[in-house]
């Protein structure tokens, strides 16, 4: 099979590297039915929720320990044969396909909380756990896990994308709450980076090169995050506004001020109508901020008022306020879903994300220039951001049976990325490089600092067998 | 010259590496009167604020261009010869030491700030600057730089050695606060990381890679570090209590309840005693806790409420109030000079300093613990803490004439890390590692991850002359 044109527009055109029958007997020896070769298996582990393809991996092999990362690896490298880690399935770009062909190491039973410790806010798991069955284990503890992209990813798979999500304007990303890991490396070897310190400055800083490497260094086995006591109080708010610039004018003085704001998200006018549609909503179809205050209940109202009176100034419309837990999780769960409700806005097509962020005084001008520019090409698109952090989402809804809907919509990208990058800011703020977006990669970062990726992956992994072909080109 | 016993009782005996007369000459030629090998000059770029000796560099180069930079590792490359970076000399670790010999390249006149961002909060700086010529040059701007190890420190040895201070337990350490680099390699090439955005997915974290490399991995030229708005409100507290126990139980319990306080440090009775003789304080001696909270008026009178409430359960005394700035300056100046006051407390004496940092559950078992080993052991110390982030520090005050005066206090230095380990903690918070700790990071970290930290250096530095000899053995 050949790759697919979407990959190999954007990709050197590589060869899938052999995996020789002789590992897929010795993974067949030694992980029996924890290892398939099913053609299903195998197609479900060789996607994601991007829009690129590739040929599946030859197999799957479903870890239950370090241990059996640790074999799979090791039987993997005595055959120069690709690792491509796998759990929740939710990237966006591209960081399953196994482009150069090799194995799917699915990390979904190692699922486990392994220690709390509730008085020291760390909790430590096993990689393939989810956000909510994480909070879910933890909630008798009165802490919680704020890092909460989109979908219900899985911890590793959010700590090898640096990833973080609506809360990140408070409590940071997941590069701010990794404290301490447990990594195989490409030799088979595993290694512990870090402690539950809260701080420390032991050393290179191994825990945080691994965070957001996207599987290219080291599988993690386990991962120490940190955990917060839930706010005493906590006020969900939303205010609709004249304007898209009236909405990020309120943020940028909000964040400008120091308010410490838990969360701060715009949607658009389109993103609102499908939101409502899908999530049965009865939201204002403006553009929309929707806000959070945790702190205590003193605290929250002062934040509100100040919000309030800085919303006022610009246009917005007294605060609705999301009140009952039962509200605010409604609400919430509704703005997780936006990607969801856009996608099945127009039956069959896919959505091209954009994820740039920029520092938070070329927010407005980013967002404004990028929109009109949107508007003027014809693709329908919807518009979330997590702008309190000057990051935000278009995403391009095209039909894939259509090219040229593909190469407009890569155009918008390329010229929001380019803008971005004019501004200080970078091309992915949450989502990863993936395959999607190396030669962004390379525009922002440079040559030379691209080399010295290079070559840290070079000396951690000669072979090149952990999920290869991800953030810069081999 | 031989290495002195100090560090040859710490290190594999490493030949002094040859500095060639035409490394010299070729130096003298390109820097003319930026480059210095009178005796006196290469003395004082010799040595640290630490116990350590080594014999002096042979020539030291004052940069005052990332140009300068380039050239001058570029230079010493061309004949494999060490480069170590210097700027304020305050290391407590032997940073600094030439201990394979080599050239010091003094940063101090790239001390410039470049750009000021206060609509984003940012500001990069050369890496010269010191911290209070930092917060001096942006005090305009209604913005400050929290990070305050003791010594008026160089943000770039800051960034370097992954610093904090007494504002980390809120504010964070270098780690959270350096946003971008540029960075002279030990090619030569100066390469970029990071962006000016709050947050990026993009490749690895060389960024994070770069703080805490203490020099061996490249030399920063450029840092852009975050600012924060100057709190509406600030109140700073003294509170005495009957123990060190009951003193550190109120900061557990204040740390678990999430207040978020922005100073607390725990000064014990001996260092109360040094601070009022050295600062001409009335401080009372015994435990305390000095702590500051910051926020809007009605948020830092609940904080202190809260931490008042606990204090009291655990037998502490009314809050004495620093509420001008004035008496806050006063009052933060005479912690930070703590270590000074130990110094000057016994004529002629050394401290060696200890840096371990655990999980807060353990803070009072592991102070508690080691203050009785301390006490048993007949050394003199001091005892400070960032308490709220589980980071104490123990000086042991000895005579550098009386080698057992050293070896008693490195026993104890020993026995407490290896029970801050033990505990999930690390040898060191904030100081580095240097070449004192380098085998306190291999108990810490394992032979595994060291090794991986030796493969990127190996990777970055094929040639060793970045500062070598630091944070692991060659």
């Amino acid at each position: 099979m050949n790759a697919p044109a979407a990959v190999s527009h954007l990709l050197p055109a590589i060869a899938l590297r052999p995996v020789p029958q002789a590992l897929l007997d010795a993974l067949a020896q030694r992980f029996g039915a924890q290892c398939s070769t099913a053609q299903a298996v195998r197609e479900q582990h060789g996607r994601d929720e991007g829009s690129l393809q590739a040929p599946p991996p030859s197999a799957v092999v479903f870890a239950q320990s370090t241990q059996d990362v640790q074999d799979a690896i090791r039987l993997a490298a005595q055959h120069d044969v690709p690792v491509i880690p796998y759990a929740a399935g939710s990237s966006l770009e591209g960081h399953l396909l196994a482009v150069q062909g090799g194995i799917s190491l699915d990390l979904n039973r190692m699922n486990r909380v392994l220690r709390i410790n509730a008085e020291d806010l760390t909790v430590t798991v096993q990689p393939g756990i989810t956000r909510k069955q994480l909070n879910e284990a933890i909630k008798d503890t009165g802490l919680f896990f704020p890092i909460d992209p989109g979908a219900d990813a899985s911890i590793g798979g959010m700590a090898a994308t640096r990833a973080s999500g609506t809360n990140a304007v408070r409590y940071g990303t997941m590069r701010e709450n990794v404290l301490a890991l447990e990594v195989v490396m490409a030799s088979g070897d595993a290694i512990r980076t870090g402690t539950r310190a809260k701080k420390s400055s032991a050393g290179y800083d191994l825990t945080r090169l691994m965070v957001g490497s996207e599987g290219t260094l080291g599988v993690m086995t386990e991962i120490t995050v940190r955990l917060y006591p839930l706010p005493e109080a906590v006020s969900a708010a939303i205010c609709s506004f004249p304007s898209i610039e009236a909405a990020v004018r309120t943020v940028i003085q909000t964040i400008q001020l120091g308010v410490p704001i838990a969360r701060c998200e715009l949607i658009d006018a389109h993103s609102v109508r499908m939101v409502n549609q899908h999530s049965k909503l009865g939201l204002r179809e403006e553009p929309l901020l929707l806000m959070e205050f945790h702190g205590s209940p003193a605290s929250v109202q002062e934040q509100a008022e100040t919000v309030q009176a800085i919303a006022h100034e610009f246009g917005g419309n007294a605060f609705e306020w999301a009140t009952t837990p039962e509200e605010r999780t409604r609400l919430w769960t509704a703005r997780h879903n936006a990607y969801f409700a856009a996608i099945q806005s127009r039956p069959g097509c896919q959505a091209i994300s954009t994820d740039t962020c920029v520092p938070i005084s070329r927010l407005a001008d980013c967002l404004l220039e990028s929109i009109q520019e949107a508007d003027a090409s014809g693709v329908p698109y919807f518009l979330v951001g997590h702008v309190g952090d000057g990051n935000f989402h278009f995403g391009y809804l095209i039909d894939p049976a259509v090219p040229e809907e593909r190469v407009r919509a890569e155009r918008l990208n390329h010229q929001l990325v380019a803008r971005a990058l004019g501004m200080g800011g970078t091309c992915t703020g949450e989502h990863g490089v993936g395959i999607h977006k190396m030669g962004f990669l390379l525009d922002e970062a440079g040559a030379g600092a691209v080399g010295v990726m290079r070559a840290i992956k070079q000396a951690l992994d000669p072979k090149n067998i952990l999920n290869p072909g991800k953030i810069f080109a081999v």
